[in-house]
């Protein structure tokens, strides 16, 4: 329960835009993008400003109540979910784009801006905004921040990390510290680095300056239809074999296709195809027609059944639209999806796809295949419905069987989502004591108190018995 | 003094080879590129594998011994200064390659390789290693990690830090950290980002993951001889407005030509021109082609006297030579070089040139320019004779003075070559105190006892009174 008395200290700071108290309207707030995880907040915050969420924070901070930030909520592994007894923090009401500056090519906005939406503010400019999750059109990038995340073309432009320059931060004790930048090479501690994929426990971004990126002269899009999703992934790792480099390498399985298909994402695909393969080139014209010849010829040697090429806008659009669309149209298969998000060294694409598919499909799990190949970034999605206890015990049991694979191939636990809750405990598959014992160390440097977004991305102390580390002493006793 | 019982037990793990006792060979560590300071280490410790620096760091804990970790000693701001009574620890005899993976593009080495030979003992797979700091030659992995070293070519593939894929890390207590990746995207805290660039104390990396880039299909060089520095930098801020992405852009001014063309790196250039433009392209034959065209009538349009392109091998050496030899060939001049390392806004480059320069030439020091003008990263020069105690003296006013400037003007302290002991104390005019206290107490979860490279890169704490963060309880008192 929130203490009457810090309500009224908090809607006398965001007023009533800014508290969300009743019910209904807390609801949707119980989950992001994990379902099955759930907990409705006992109050919603919404501050309009960096200086509404420092005054927020301090309070908290004096109350000693948790608080979890929160972007579009459009995250998968619940690193957004609410805790029992503590506030939601949302950033919707910080949408503003403070400054684009082409000269320099570089962006000011608040963190709660949509994605899509910073590309839009600055494409009169020549310039985009390059890391686009499939959520882009709903994300923010406050969250985007939070989870460093990825999308299809961070396989030419790098996740969310290469793309951030300077942060605005709300400590969790209220005070803020200004790293707004712009900088390309931050001088002390990289502290806007070690910020970017900290899920909300080093304390709430209210501002973000990102680097933009001139939009390329052509962009050319082919679908190659393959016979088999192992031919597929063989293409893929010969492309990257062969040093070419697309800006996007997407893998659609039979069962993906066959839900757009089905789908008012409908995008043309051949219904009996096993598989299809999107590639993205861009460039000057020269140089997209000489890469797309090249990556022809190794499709043809992988045995690719047809090739589209589009290169105006209407075509291509029709070609992403079914990998736009597949989230969506697998609304139509059951009315939850779990979606894992694993990497695998791009050289084992075709035996771990294979493997984790198999796995899923001994549980009777309905499993379908989207994902980003260029990158080894593995998405087995699962369709099932949250009001069945075994199934869900079957999905859970699943996700943690295919990270345990995929680490063990030399992949790691995640490629774009973070750890959330969902792969909290994983995190002793792939880190050592020492390694979560300094993680455990740095987290005390920001938040002392563990009162930020607690419960997500590290394994709980009390659980691990491994802090081995040292303790630091006060200041104080040391000098 | 280092005591006699440590020196044999660290004697006992690195042999003869690893201990460095004798005071003549110890002389050549008492400093790095910053000459001005100086302290020849009471001992040198030269271990061959991770297991020899985590026995020697656990020896030097037990003894509260503080190490300077220190790879080539090619830093410029005093980042591998020895410090009395401690260790100075080299990486000299670590210089391994330990696997090239050309399917997936990546480089595992020991952290002593010279940046040049990594590109070596890849470029037969057609991959090289992007960053490439002037001093390539002799530089070092590991410290290029621990400055997140620039380089020409880093406008285009950026700093060190976007190719650092994994570490492992000795901690300051000898517990090893392995953090070896090869990932995309790290999960968990992004501890191999934040390690990068802290200067050596966090502990000691002794192996390093790298991405590897594909080497490009042709690269073209071009030269722009031009009648006014000022012209050279308002072509450059036009190139990066027109969205052109060479791959890199340097100015050489008129002082720094004139020492080329005297000494034995002549490359040529006319000894009358106020300022040369080095430009590289990279990438598909006719991509070069466009993007060296328009570079052209862009260089056309801001008065350029004359161009000259390469486009063979022997040609491009030609018109590099005098940029690789700039430094060299400054030791003609005077003894001692004071390279200055400040970032400005783009578009503000022949401004600031301009500023920094005169307030050099009003201190009666000899100063030139060549820099990485596409990243808007200045190297003002300052030849000097260390001998010379009021020159001494200037040539740091100088150097504090032209930093304010560039900070004052948007620009930061550093681009490429860290912190350091030169520009610690100038971190307050960049960082507040709650960035600074910050910074403390997340170098206080690695290194507690503040041993590690001590007196480096942070204000010293009993100089700020800025400790406004609390400081963490020991777990049990919170659990």
């Amino acid at each position: 329960m929130i203490p009457h008395e810090l309500l009224e200290a908090l809607h006398a700071v965001v007023g009533d835009a800014g508290l969300v108290r009743d019910a209904s309207r807390r609801t949707p707030y119980e989950c992001d993008g994990l379902a099955y995880e759930r907990c409705v907040p006992d109050v919603v915050l919404l501050p309009a400003s960096t200086e509404e969420v420092s005054r927020c924070l301090a309070l908290c901070h004096a109350h000693g109540v948790p608080v979890v930030p929160r972007g579009a909520g459009t995250g998968l592994t619940g690193g957004a979910t609410p805790v029992p007894g503590g506030v939601l923090l949302g950033t919707g009401r910080m949408r503003r784009v403070l400054e684009v500056n082409a000269a320099d090519r570089f962006a000011r906005v608040q963190a709660g801006l949509v994605n899509v939406d910073l590309t839009r503010a600055c494409a009169h400019e020549g310039l985009f905004y390059a890391p686009d999750p499939s959520s882009q059109a709903a994300c923010s990038l406050g969250g985007n921040v939070a989870n460093n995340s990825g999308g299809p073309h961070c396989f030419k432009y790098g996740n969310t990390t290469r793309h951030i320059l300077g942060l605005v931060v709300v400590l969790p004790d209220g005070e803020v510290l200004d790293l707004s930048g712009p900088e390309v090479d931050p001088e002390g501690y990289d502290l806007v680095g070690l910020f970017t994929g900290s899920e909300g426990m080093f304390g709430v971004a209210t501002e973000i300056t990102v680097a933009l990126t001139p939009s390329p002269e052509v962009t050319e899009t082919l679908l190659g239809i393959f016979p088999s999703l192992d031919a597929t992934c063989d293409a893929v790792s010969a492309i990257i074999a062969a040093g070419l480099e697309p800006s996007a390498l997407e893998i659609l399985d039979k069962l993906t296709i066959a839900a757009v298909e089905a789908s008012v994402f409908a995008a043309g695909y051949p219904a009996d195809a096993e598989a299809v393969l999107l590639i993205e080139v861009e460039g000057a014209p020269v140089e997209c027609r000489e890469t797309s010849d090249a990556i022809l010829a190794i499709l043809e040697r992988n045995g690719v059944r047809e090739v589209r090429r589009a290169t105006d806008e209407l075509q291509r659009k029709k070609l992403w639209a079914g990998r736009k669309g597949a989230y969506g149209a697998m609304g139509r298969v059951a009315p939850d999806l779990y979606v894992s998000d694993v990497v695998v060294p791009r050289t084992k694409l075709r035996e771990l796809v294979r493997a984790t598919t198999d796995l899923c499909v001994a549980k009777g799990l309905r499993i379908c295949n989207v994902f980003h190949a260029g990158d080894g970034n593995l998405h087995p999605n699962i369709s099932y419905d949250r009001r069945d206890a075994d199934e869900v015990r079957r999905v859970i049991e699943a996700g943690d069987e295919m990270a345990a694979l995929c680490v063990a191939a030399g992949g790691t636990l995640s490629g774009e989502h973070g750890i959330g809750i969902e792969k909290r405990a994983q995190m002793e598959l792939y880190f050592s004591p020492v390694d979560l014992a300094l993680m455990h160390a740095v987290r005390d440097a920001w938040d002392p108190a563990e009162r930020m977004n607690p419960g997500k991305l590290l394994p709980i102390r009390a659980c691990m018995e491994t802090r081995t580390r040292p303790v630091p002493a006060p200041a104080e006793e040391r000098a």
